[in-house]
């Protein structure tokens, strides 16, 4: 992974810079020595790593928008961190960046049940949102698998989603407000606790815009209500095209279940090894859950698995109890853990439409060949989004390269039947140059050119989203 | 209302604009008679009238594309018309400019029931989207009182709800992607079949951009199956205030009706003159429709009205049959009409949180009397939507003045209590002067200098949705 030279002048001003931010900030809020920063060096895509030049940890917008002040003088490139969950390398720091995390912005300023919203500093975690709300019987919708770390700010920054998103649409669908701190230290408020201003949709545009634009230090959120219950069912097929044209059915008949999980054979395998949750040996697995009330998900699970059995399953288990249904989400839950088990693994994220899973699932498993490199599919079928797990050896010299090489292709293939590259990883470092597959040069110098409006020294987050040689010639200029 | 100073260079060049027009489209595709252009001197804002230069109707992306590179090889203005529904003037020409009508652009490019999608022109008016589909049992969500008349188009530019977006959300909902023709004639695409791409989210942006940003032709849109049944009720109140709080706590409760519409007693009397609705003759009455199956709606409706009674209605009224049902909308439907026999009016647009409604409309109260203008309300009180209906004569001098005046006071008070200037018809010229009362400089500045990326050379609708001082500053340089 290819990243920018550091800015030899700014390593030279390192202590000027860490002296200035302290002046802003409270006691160890400024994490500056060389054995602290390595905490800071990598996200969750820890193949990439480089410690910053220090990391800071404001507790407030009046903090962020000081530290901003301070790097906006000085010309110093920040990079926003949330919990550092991201597995595109979205808070990868360069060694001439200041950290700028969001731990601290951790509270809850306001609950507004009669407007279902609820007003939080940025870096609360995800499951926390649902935490103070939950007892009043609302819930925030998105849930990205690493929910009980994950901070707001990522999933503004990401526009993450999750298992439930193909009923309740992913942080964008969620999002009503902010409040951000701009390149140069202004604290402007966009959006709030009404529906779509006038003018041009700014909160749009920052959500999913990857720490390019602004650091956002609080979020308005929709909450809702919770259903009275949910339900799994279990379906397994014997080949991977079956089961996609059963989700492609499923979601033809109009139904709307809250999650469609689907998992192939070497998942369904090491899965099972290793959390033994009884599922069934067969080529492809769907987990379908609906919501409501008993009689609404009785009536929505009759109509799935009169689809289900149309297809001819080797498997159909209804859970009849929460201890069932426990065990059903169980597997799913352990996927990632279990393919670790086996061995390194890349997580990939592609969106592709429903209708052409079997055609990507049968490429993948040629491709796979190939390459020589096993992969296990566990993913989002009901609205597409894709997460195969690429196997591989990191001791092995020339494996992990093999491996982006593998991604790579999955990617193209998501862009050439229709999809995209990324459903809720976003693009980091990871997929910036593939970017170039999904967009051509002036749809690309577009999205500079609005970059370029909020972030006009391209200080933001940088060397991450746009292909490394487009930001380049940029910050020079 | 003030129009910038057309420019007479191209008034001048108005046949040598025509004639490179019809050179690059069909026989009888450019209106450039001075009679047949006063078809298109004014939208449904007819308030403001100025007769074009010319017209042109494309039929093809191709032929957009050609009439984009004519105007801006020869620095014409061109503003963007749908089927000329905007009540806040989105589509008024100028002298100098172009009006490119989308009205031929009205195919079915593709529907996709097994990944919910339908491709359309964008031409194609928003009823006819739901006519393409609902044989198969499907529908396009969003429903403006409009949609037998106004264009896709149209509704992306201005992001446009209905009653029913309560549940099923606004445009920006159920857009998935756009062919977009640039100001220099390129031609992008933006979305598509798939979740959120990676980058920035330019289909966010180009949704409600009012035609500021580019001409979309072709669109992706969600579709979404048919509910089995839906049902209303009718709640009748004795204050406006009280009504405001029974909607308040249904959507605190948490449920969520597909429609919850607010009428006070002088719409509500002005519809029963009218229609004939039978609807009580109180201070407030609210229509609430839930969706469903029979079970479900029994279900939510009893929930409702528990609510609802809770706030001692002085009628509440369940529909037993498909009759009751449509004589219950009726009165509704017919609220616009009702007004209009009574007096010219103007229709408002504003948004507010829920929980503010019942300040809102004591205050309108007041303002009514201070202003000595009648005014009516009838809106979506489920997603603080408001479209308060003021009453005045046209042919009585200073009354239209007094009446822009009285809507503006409005407006600025819903900004106030934290809504803001725009629920779904945009911002027009009708509201180009109030942005200033939600944005501050330097929030308005990002925007324009975003529009700048998209239209370099502020070509695209001119005169609407900024402040006029800014854009003409900027069109100068």
């Amino acid at each position: 992974m290819q990243m920018p030279t550091p800015d030899a002048t700014i390593l030279a001003r390192k202590d000027q810079i860490v002296k200035r931010l302290q002046a802003v900030l409270p006691d160890g809020a400024v994490v500056h020595d060389p054995f602290e920063t390595r905490a800071y060096e990598c996200d969750a895509l820890t193949a990439y790593k480089c410690p910053p030049l220090c990391a800071v940890l404001p507790a407030s917008t009046a903090e962020v928008s000081a530290v901003m002040r301070v790097c906006h003088e000085e010309g110093v490139p920040v990079v926003p961190r949330g919990a550092g969950t991201s597995l595109a390398g979205g808070a990868l720091p360069t060694a001439d960046s200041v950290i700028l995390g969001v731990a601290r912005l951790n509270d809850v300023l306001e609950t507004d049940f009669a407007n279902r919203i609820i007003r939080v500093q940025s870096g609360r975690t995800n499951l926390s949102v649902t935490g103070a709300v939950e007892e009043e019987g609302f819930f925030y919708a998105p849930d990205p698998s690493s929910q009980l770390a994950c901070a707001i700010a990522g999933n503004i920054a990401m526009n993450s989603g999750g298992a439930h998103c193909l009923k309740y649409g992913v942080t964008t669908n969620n999002l009503m407000g902010v409040t951000m701190v701009m390149a140069d230290g202004e604290v402007v408020e966009i959006g709030g606790a009404h529906l779509d201003a006038g003018g041009l949709d700014l909160l749009g545009l920052i959500c999913g815009s990857e720490g390019q634009l602004g650091i956002v230090t609080e979020a308005t959120l929709r909450i809702l209500a919770k259903p009275e219950g949910a339900r799994p069912v279990l379906v397994g097929f014997d080949s991977n095209e079956v089961a996609g044209a059963c989700v492609s059915d499923i979601i033809k008949s109009g139904i709307l279940p809250v999650a469609i999980e689907f998992m192939d054979r070497p998942c369904i395998r090491a899965t099972e090894a290793f959390a033994g949750a009884g599922y069934p040996d067969c080529e492809a697995l769907l987990i379908i859950e609906v919501e409501g009330s008993d009689a609404e998900i009785d009536d929505q699970l009759s109509r799935i698995t009169k689809i289900a059995r149309a297809h001819n399953p080797v498997e159909l288990r209804e859970s009849t109890s929460a201890e069932e249904s426990a065990k059903i989400w169980l597997g799913r839950k352990s996927a990632f853990g279990a393919m670790g088990q086996i061995n390194d693994y890349m997580c990939l994220d592609g969106t592709i439409p429903v209708s052409e899973l079997p055609l990507v699932l049968r490429r993948i498993g040629e491709m796979s060949k190939d390459y020589g490199l096993d992969v296990g599919n566990v993913f989002h079928a009901g609205d597409g989004n894709m997460h195969p797990l690429i196997l591989f050896d990191a001791n092995k010299p020339g494996d992990l390269e093999k491996c982006e090489a593998f991604g790579a292709d999955i990617l193209k293939l998501c862009v050439e039947v229709g999809g995209c590259l990324t459903g809720e990883h976003g693009v980091g470092v990871e997929k910036r140059d593939l970017m170039v597959s999904q967009y051509n040069q002036s749809d690309l110098e577009i999205q500079l050119a609005v970059k370029d409006v909020f972030d006009p020294n391209w200080l933001l987050n940088p060397a991450k989203v746009f292909p490394l040689s487009s930001t380049e010639t940029r910050r020079a200029s």
